[in-house]
Order: C-alpha cells, then structure tokens, then sequence
C-alpha cells in the first residue's frame, strides 16, 4: 500500500567531504566499491569527488575514474565540487550530472580558501554558468553557500550578507543554491530564518542543507530544515571529515543516523539502512585505522521499527540494548 | 539591558543517570566536588543520585551524604529518583526538594525494570503521593514516564498507552508527568505529537523530557520539544550513562552540547558554558579512564557567540578549527 510520504533526498558527499578532510587516501579499487555500496543502499545522489589538482588534494587524484563508474551506475544523479572555472570545465567533460561550486559568503573565508574576493568568485561562478549554457547544457549547477551560518574567521554572519552572496548567485544564472554550515556554528532557529528568507528571495532556486555536527547540533539543525520545507539534506558515511583538528569533534552528520530520523519522521528516503551500515565494512577497509562515527550502527533499529514507505527492513538485526534499571 | 528571553530548566541527571549506568564508582569526595562546580556553572537542577538499596547499586551508597552537600549549596534545586515507596520516604526523610519515580509506561518495563506490573506500580505511587501529602508536603514528586516513545522489550508503544499511563499519574497526584526516551527511539514528530497531547490531558502537570541520544537523535528531539513548548529538559554532562553496551553507544544528551543549542536559539539557561566544560576535570578525575562524549567542549564556543540574556562569555578561548578547502 503506497501512501504519499513527504521525500527528502539524501545527498551523501562522504566520497568528496569526507575523503578530501583525512589525510589517508582511500584507494581507487575501495572507492569504487564504496560508491556501488552506497548506490546500492538507495542514496540517489552521490558527490564523488573534487575536481582539484591532485597537487592540492592528492585524495581526489583519481576522479576521472571514479567519475566514470559512478555513471555507470543505474539511476544515480552524479554530482562533483569543483571549486573554480577550470575544475568545472573538466567536471562537464567528465560527463557529471551536477556541479556543486564552494561559494563563500564571507570575504575572510572566500580569500583563505581559494585566495579570491567575494566579487572575483561572483565573476567566477559568472563564467562557470555561461560555459555551461553554451557548452554543457545538461548540467546542473549549484552554489553551496560556505560559512552562511557563520565564519570562523569573520565571526557572526548575519542573514542579509548571507542573502546578498544568494542573489548574487541567482543573478549569475545557477540553478540552485544550497547553506552550508561549514563551520557548525548554526542553530535551528537561524536555520528556519534563513532558509525562509532564501526561499522568498531566490524562489525555485532555493536549494538544500549541508550541516556539520561539530557542535553536536547537526540533526537539529535538520529538523529546523525539514519545518520549513527544505528537501535536500547532505550527510556522510559515518560522518568522515568535517574537521580533524581534536579527536570526536566530528564534522559531517552521518547518514545512517540521518536516515533513520527521516525514516521514522515519516519522509521517504529510499534508503535501506541495514544495507547502508553494511557498506561501513568497505569503508573501514579502505581507510584502516580512520575513526568511523555515528549511533545506528552500534544501537541498531527500533524493535518495530518501519520505513516510512511501508518497505520491510531487509535484514533485522539484534538490538543491541538490553534494558537494566533505568528511567 | 535585560530581554525577555524563553528560559529552559536544564535539569542535570549526570550524577544519578550517568552514574548509575557504569560499573566504576565515583568516590564520594569527587562526587561532591563535581556537583558543586555544576551548581557553580549555573545549573539550577540537579538530580544528585538515586535512594536505591547499595546492595543494587553501590554507587548511590553515599546517597544521603551527597544529598545533604547538595542541599547547602544556595539556590540549588535537589532532585533525587526513588523507584517505590520505601526508596521515597528516605528521600523525603533525606530532604530533597523533589523526588522523581521512573514509572513504565509498558508491563514489559515495569516487571523487567522492578518486578512490577503496571497496575502495581500505581498503586505504589499512589501510596508514594499520599505519603508525601501527609508528611512532607514540601516535596515535589515527579512522575518520569519511562519508555514513553518506545520500548526495547514491547517494541513499538502508542501515544494512547503513554497518554493512559500519564492520566493514571495524574489521578494519583503527582506534581509533574515527563516523558523519558529510555531506548532511545523517539523521533521529533513523534515528540511534538505527544507532549501536546500529553499538555492538553494533564495540563499544569505537563513537564519535562528526557532524551537519550542512543541513535544520535537526542538534540533533534529537543528541538521538537522546545517547539511544542516544554521547558525542562534533562541531560548528562559529558553524555555519561545511558546505554554502555557498545562503545560511542552513548546514552543521555550532552549537558555542554544542549547548552550550547539552546543559548544559540535565544533561549536562556543561565549555564556558564565555559564552566560547565571546566567541571569536566573532576569528572575525568574522579572517574579515570571513563568514556566521555560531547562536541562543544573540543570545539569550542563559536566566534562572535553571545549568550542569550546578553552575558558575556567568563573564559574566551581560541577556537579549535582552522578551516581549509572547505565546503
């Protein structure tokens, strides 16, 4: 029986943010494994990678690859950064599905990350979407918005240089704007606030949310998105990358606790999530001795527990927790 | 400049829930010096231990002791739990200011947790309330619903079992009904659905919620509570106690972590998050070797952060993150 559930799309970018913030490096043959396991979990749209010289990120040195067998994967929207006009000129060539450009909102953080000025970068992004529009018209390209929430070097962002940066954005033409907590500084209420504001601002073009847990406060912030309508939720495979300077201070939300609140929520994802914590396995074995994070893995899924689509779990699972004394 | 802000109660269970919940025993004299620098970090509630025979739970053996060093600290509101009659009359016997009964909403619970069945166990509390009534009208008895959302022995509960059991409650006088995600299978939707059908049943009586962020779901519920206009929420610091059957498994939410959330929402607290994160020493101390989670204690305050009432930060620190080629 099919009842009309609100869908959210999972968009997992653990093979690009994650993999590009550890300093071991995955090999390709486990990237591609990695990449088919994760597809076969049902996430429908993977970042694969950066297009950045493998000076800068020896990490993303084998992109073209792994570009190419993720394509040859059945119904999966292939997506890739690439950080200026160049790295996205070869992403077209390589045949993705989507561009998504870093654009920061802050001047201190656009200079320290790719030495540009906010109005270069516009100017950038400018001459990336006319180089589609004449060249590659089936890309899609979307602007991630970095620090809209806050910058670690600027400090407080307020709502209308983050909006001005978006409409900036939608006047150069790309197709979707995304907010990025890069630094995990936002919070719910700001989040509602925000996207609210980009929505009535760029309309249609207002796209989804990428937050880091680094405070813990990932998942809330997810919420506070899912309340005013927002789609498209980014996550990684146990939460790689994000931020490695202290030991637990995690970056990225992890998709399988991602999915699990979505799923018990009531919003569809797709996912099966027994097959997604399964895909951990490969992951562990690329990246021996990287510390892999998240809950659901360990606590397994509720007794009674079911998809919001109606789906059977396909492998139920012990749970883990035995209940002693407790409140 | 004084703002009317939304103040939250953040009750501290870490002295009673986290420390119940693991095999090492704490000695006493770090244990009063642990709830003093939470009282001094601006915690109004604290629940300090449990009035549970020794022979069960040697770590409350010094309960009495603990309490009457809680109880000289000024302004400090001291919580203690009591599983049943005999329990509640040493509490009250003890002086605390308030007693909270762990009642199972499901038999499978209640038999499991204290060989009890429901029908059993309120009749206990009824005998709990009338004792109270008649000797010691100051105190203030809390009913903490256990397995509310859900329950690892009985699977999937239905708001109208909990909302039977909460009119139950409410029937035999208690002060207050809070809802407790024992197994941590609780979803924000779910929250909201629940703590406002549990406002408009008992109305006054409504209270709090106690999360545990066994699928890494707990500030994701807070958030949904806070929505739906509860004002008490109960954590752990450093996250201890829960579930430690598996490791990162963890169980109760982050003190440090829910402080930082709700200062970053505009709500005030009170909490001096620095010393909040400074009286994590003594725990480590006391506690040698104990796992410790939690996110804002590596990663800081945000630059720019301000708390909600206009305080200014007692200990500004560097920030750990640098930020990179970052999204």
């Amino acid at each position: 029986m099919s009842t009309s559930r609100p869908q959210i799309l999972i968009s997992e970018v653990g093979p690009r943010d994650g993999l590009q913030s550890i300093k071991s490096i995955m090999p390709t043959a486990a990237k591609l494994r990695w990449i088919s396991a994760l597809a076969a979990s049902g996430l429908k749209e993977i970042e694969v990678g950066s297009f950045v010289p493998p000076k800068l990120l020896p990490q993303m040195a084998d992109i073209r690859e792994v570009v190419a067998h993720a394509l040859s994967i059945p119904g999966l929207q292939v997506a890739v950064l690439a950080p200026n006009l160049r790295g996205s000129r070869s992403a077209f060539e390589a045949g993705v599905h989507k561009v998504t450009l870093p654009v920061s909102v802050t001047n201190e953080h656009a200079l320290a990350n790719i030495r540009k000025t906010t109005g270069q970068l516009i100017e950038e992004v400018r001459n990336i979407v006319a180089l589609r529009d004449e060249q590659f018209p089936g890309v899609q390209i979307e602007a991630g918005m970095s620090v809209a929430f806050g910058c670690t070097i600027a400090g407080t962002v307020t709502d209308d240089q983050t909006i001005r940066m978006c409409r900036a954005m939608a006047e150069c033409g790309v197709d979707e704007i995304g907010l990025s907590d890069t630094s995990g500084y936002a919070n719910p209420v700001q989040v509602r606030r925000l996207f609210r504001r980009l929505q009535s601002e760029v309309g249609d073009k207002a796209g989804g949310a990428h937050f880091h847990n680094t405070r813990g406060q990932g998942l809330a912030n997810v919420v506070a998105a899912l309340d005013v309508g927002v789609t498209t939720i980014d996550s990684s495979q146990a939460g790689l990358g994000g931020c490695p300077y202290a030991p637990g201070a995690t970056g990225n939300i992890v998709t399988e606790d991602l999915a699990f609140l979505l799923e018990a929520m009531g919003y569809d994802t797709g996912v099966d999530i027994d097959k997604l914590v399964s895909a951990r396995a490969i992951l562990a074995e690329g990246l021996p001795g990287e510390a892999l994070y998240g809950h659901v893995q360990d606590a397994g899924l509720p007794k009674g527990f079911s998809y919001a689509d109606g789906r059977a779990r396909s492998a139920p699972q012990p749970e883990g927790c035995l209940s002693g004394v407790a409140q």
